[in-house]
């Protein structure tokens, strides 16, 4: 390798090279390009806007939070300890961040063709102004230019966020959370639209860490007696209206499947009493979630909040990871998954109303077009979330729009989301989404399938106007 | 949207828009849309033909009877009823046709990128001369010039087949069908080719509604007393027999999965007595069918029909639906199909007999690369029907030849067939199959896979004598 | 079909015809295909190049031996017996191997879009110097072509070795084998490097036939007293050392499905007996190999062996083929694979170990994006083998790109491997790997993901640097 070469962004990419196509996808990202950004679904700290203190260093900013960086550098053999990564176990970590950066540095060519590559460059650019490829051998020159960086006032949280041109970000809160750092938000002059969103998994799932005292801040921040199930949900409603106060428009739940059912209310009743005295199975725990996905499509047809859930992913693979860094950490691995018949009790009680929104996500690709498609196309209640996760990407979003347009059209899906929790990552991830959707489109109009007129129109639906209209923004 | 846009429908539609790839397809193309259609598998009702009635106007023609359009709608919360959907329950639906055909065009733009906007495109411009875009604006101008249209001679059922350039086509019929309507039409002085096709689900199946009744009918049109198991297959042999006098080359069988397994006569006699009864179980009926699938093998053999089964799809998924509509109403959904395991003991005993012509449909597309072609690439008996149901689109099709012909080549599959009950549909779906084969050997052609040659026997193979050799017409 | 037509084999063959990517793939293939051929996995007889002797004929070399090519024939309805594949039941085949050669060149056409096709066609063109096209008008005079050319000092075993450009080549050997020819090869005076690597199959799996008396024939070959479950280990250690010893640098074990769970060395040692008994079930077989396959690994770690597995294919599906002509008959399919809870045992003990390497190889492509590339993209011991059997192809190669580079990288990959029987198809089975690599890279070049400096070193790792590390060649 080179010593230094110049990084590059160029305007062309993520459109096929195929010219007549490319000109078209460029004439439809012009008008995506300019608009505002919606960020309905995320794991952003509310309380980097609420602190609004300058971020501390490249290394705290860009690889500590970032698992989907350091699982690509740990499947090559670096340990996340050299990482910096936090243990809890209290067991060391490098602390030096100029050292961990030099391993990213030079280790940087593992993400060439992956997202996280494109990201990365994105922001090194764009975001904090560098013009060199990140290398072992520039490693710590632009550690010096970042930190330069990091420390105008145009890269405070709050400066990002306007000059980011985000329109609404919606972060994801445990009903058990005071929203403190909303309401300090709310309470100052700043007027960045920063929404929670609410989701229980923490006082739903009985085999949640803590579930049992997380039951007890329910009961304490509801005000609500939860030491019966009638109490409990009651709760859940109350803090479902607090949220809603606070804007929420959204509710999300992640589960290991996406098996729903109903059961009787003196069932579930004995289910929760049962978990309340410590005394559920694992087999327990997955008819309650199946039930209470049912309670939250029920209390979302009353009180309007948009309804997500994400299901198919084996969470913390990898114990001895998990056992020293906790959940998060990329040991995550998804599974195939069945929607027809686990989804069959929700939507055949509540998929025929139109007041519900429900938005399933999947990370199983062979669902698409087999299952997901078919169901949102049908369903006036269903709507398929974009391409999540590992295939938030340039081939994941082109393979989710080739296989579900055709039996659910665009208009059963809900525009992009970026799910991250890596603020600064924010406007490369929505640049290639509105990339890759110009050029599924101009593909469309290249191919006479589509006239530019509707492109047109398509373009802005896919990057605005459905996000807006699905997650009540 | 502005009012009145010419509708377009572009010669090189469909073709990649890499030019040397178009250009090669537009050769391959040419070739194929001079060659006839040749429809072995299809719902048109014969009783078009046999009267050769006007069809009554646009709503009547292209809407209420076609599902692939109403689900999309419905999707979008818009009720069955409004569209016109007749109800099986006596409940109301909207009886204007205009303003269910207003519907219909405010709401078009949903079909962007769907195959059945590709398809209602092409009948509006091609086959009944519309020049305007369908929308909200256009919508009554339109009625008025299809209701015109259809006042044509050129527009009767009869003179429709004629001007399609249909060579023949297949209807699908039950066993307790008399074919009243096939026989009117060969007693005619019209020289049109249709066939009927034998597919015995309501009366192979012991949940089918009304199997019972099926039954005496069965021995009612058979002659053959059905009051025992040894007679009921003798009724069924019967059926084929006449179904082959009145023209028919195939049958058919829709299944739940594609299980199969042979029974002693003893066992299935017992079965066949219990469901009489009315005491069959689900399972009964399961492993009943999976033996008929056997049955049915056996006597093609011996009768040369070619057979088709078609498995894998959960339908009638919405019960509220199904309660007021009924079947075919949207609300079929695919699922994960085994075909390894299931289609076993049929292949094992009849699979290698090259006197059989077993054609397995799929439209779990994940069976393709891995199961499908691999068994279609071994065993003689067995071919692949084509990209089926939500497939028969433009990706559907590119998708199936790009992961079957590797392994199981062009030539262990059998040509397009529409599947349509929308009789005006069938150019359409025969067109865009043609384009996407030219497509799809233009891209081999292009990449020095094969010479262009070989590429003009192929799309003759693909559009035409795969079709008449497989289905023996 | 004209008679004589010429044969082609184009220089941009399996490129994209999109100009700018072509021109790309072009410039990177030009470094690719200077490269050694590196044979890390294959099926070459080593007895080949011990005794150096003349290929006999055009159909004992291509024909015969190759199940992709008859496998395609028998589907198309010709015997298998016409085709002269030995029958193990003594049955007669046919012993004329002109004839045989007629049959393949009259059918040849059954071939096009097929990797077979591209193979052979780069054989007979490349390798033996034919210059028309293969078809029934030409067979015979091709036969005599080729006929002349085996007869040349240049097509005999060691010579097209050397002409190939093969750095080494691996063949697979079982734990009884005597390595007789590999010790052959060692002792002469020939310089090629021909390595043996260790496949226990037929050693560890109860259910394979023979299993009793290979029992008895490891004991003899390793000195060890195989009668209790701890010589057994011993004895495989024993043979693993021989083996390394003879130059294998890696283990492979092809298993039903990837199931992996430890087991006390006392429960194990009980099946171990009850086997030696005759009384194993197939679950005792099954729970055995998920044991050995951690035991295999536990022996990587302390030997260094890369290890292999390659699970999801339901061999010998067909047993009228089976009965009749043996194993590795093309009646083979592919399954349904998890590989999430299957792995999670072996990995959970030995994929953190970044002594380890273990490569996995599937057939079912689902797991690609789903499983695969997730865990190789986190655990520091897996690695993914390439597109693999019936995806060893242009298709097959794309898509596992197309599939795994975001999440996994190309660095958690390891190159090509030929995977073959037909020692002659090698060059061409690299060449199309090369070719399909620099188009993918060529794609992202274009398209402004990486840079071509990157892609030019990216071209070298998959076309030789990654098989050579991962393989410890």
């Amino acid at each position: 390798m080179a010593a230094t070469k110049p990084s590059t962004l160029h305007e062309d990419r993520l459109f096929s090279s195929n010219p007549l196509e490319r000109k078209i996808a460029k004439e439809l990202y012009d008008i995506a390009k300019t608009l505002p950004l919606v960020c309905p679904h995320g794991h952003v700290d509310p309380k980097l806007f609420a602190e609004n203190a300058p971020f501390p260093d490249p290394t705290e900013l860009l690889v500590i939070p970032d698992h989907y960086l350091f699982r690509m550098l740990y499947s090559q053999g670096i340990p996340l300890e050299s990482l910096g990564v936090p243990r809890i176990d209290g067991g060391q970590t490098e602390q030096d961040h100029r050292k961990i950066w030099q391993i990213v540095g030079e280790n940087f060519y593992l993400f060439r063709g992956t997202p996280t590559g494109v990201w990365l460059s994105h922001e090194l650019y764009e975001v904090l102004g560098i013009r060199t490829r990140l290398t072992g051998e520039t490693a710590m020159a632009i550690y010096d230019e970042i930190l330069e960086a990091l420390a105008k006032p145009e890269n405070l949280p709050r400066a990002m966020f306007d000059r980011f041109n985000i329109e609404v970000l919606s972060t994801t809160d445990s009903p058990i959370d005071s929203l403190e750092h909303h309401i300090k938000i709310r309470e100052s002059d700043w007027t960045g639209k920063i929404v929670p969103a609410f989701r229980p998994d923490n006082v739903t799932d009985f085999m949640a860490t803590g579930w049992r005292q997380n039951i007890d801040k329910l009961a304490k921040v509801s005000g609500v007696d939860c030491s019966t199930y009638k109490g409990y949900i009651q709760a859940l409603e109350n803090r479902r209206a607090f949220f809603k106060k606070m804007g929420a428009t959204s509710t999300d739940q992640g589960v290991f499947t996406p098996f729903t059912a109903e059961m009787e209310e003196r069932e579930a009743a004995g289910l929760y009493e049962k978990a309340l005295k410590g005394e559920a199975t694992a087999e327990d725990a997955r008819m309650f979630t199946g039930h209470i996905i049912m309670e939250m499509a029920r209390m979302s047809i009353e009180d309007g909040l948009t309804m997500q859930i994400h299901p198919g992913v084996y969470r913390n693979h990898n114990p001895e990871i998990f056992k020293k860094f906790g959940a998060d950490k990329g040991c995550d691995i998804p599974m195939a998954t069945d929607y027809v018949n686990n989804l069959k009790p929700l939507l055949n009680k509540y998929g025929n109303d139109p007041r519900l929104t429900l938005i399933v996500f999947t990370i199983d690709e062979d669902t698409y077009s087999r299952e997901l498609a078919p169901l949102a196309g049908h369903y006036p209640a269903m709507k398929l979330g974009p391409a999540w996760w590992f295939h938030d990407s340039r081939e994941g979003m082109l393979q989710y729009r080739h296989a579900t347009t055709e039996t659910a059209g665009i208009y059963n899906t809900v525009g992009f989301n970026d799910d991250t929790r890596a603020f600064p990552s924010i406007p490369a991830r929505h640049d290639v989404a509105r990339r890759v959707d110009s050029r599924f489109l101009a593909e469309l109009v290249a191919e006479h399938i589509i006239d530019m007129d509707e492109a047109k129109e398509m373009i802005v639906d896919l990057s605005y106007n459905l996000v807006k209209k699905n997650y009540k923004l």
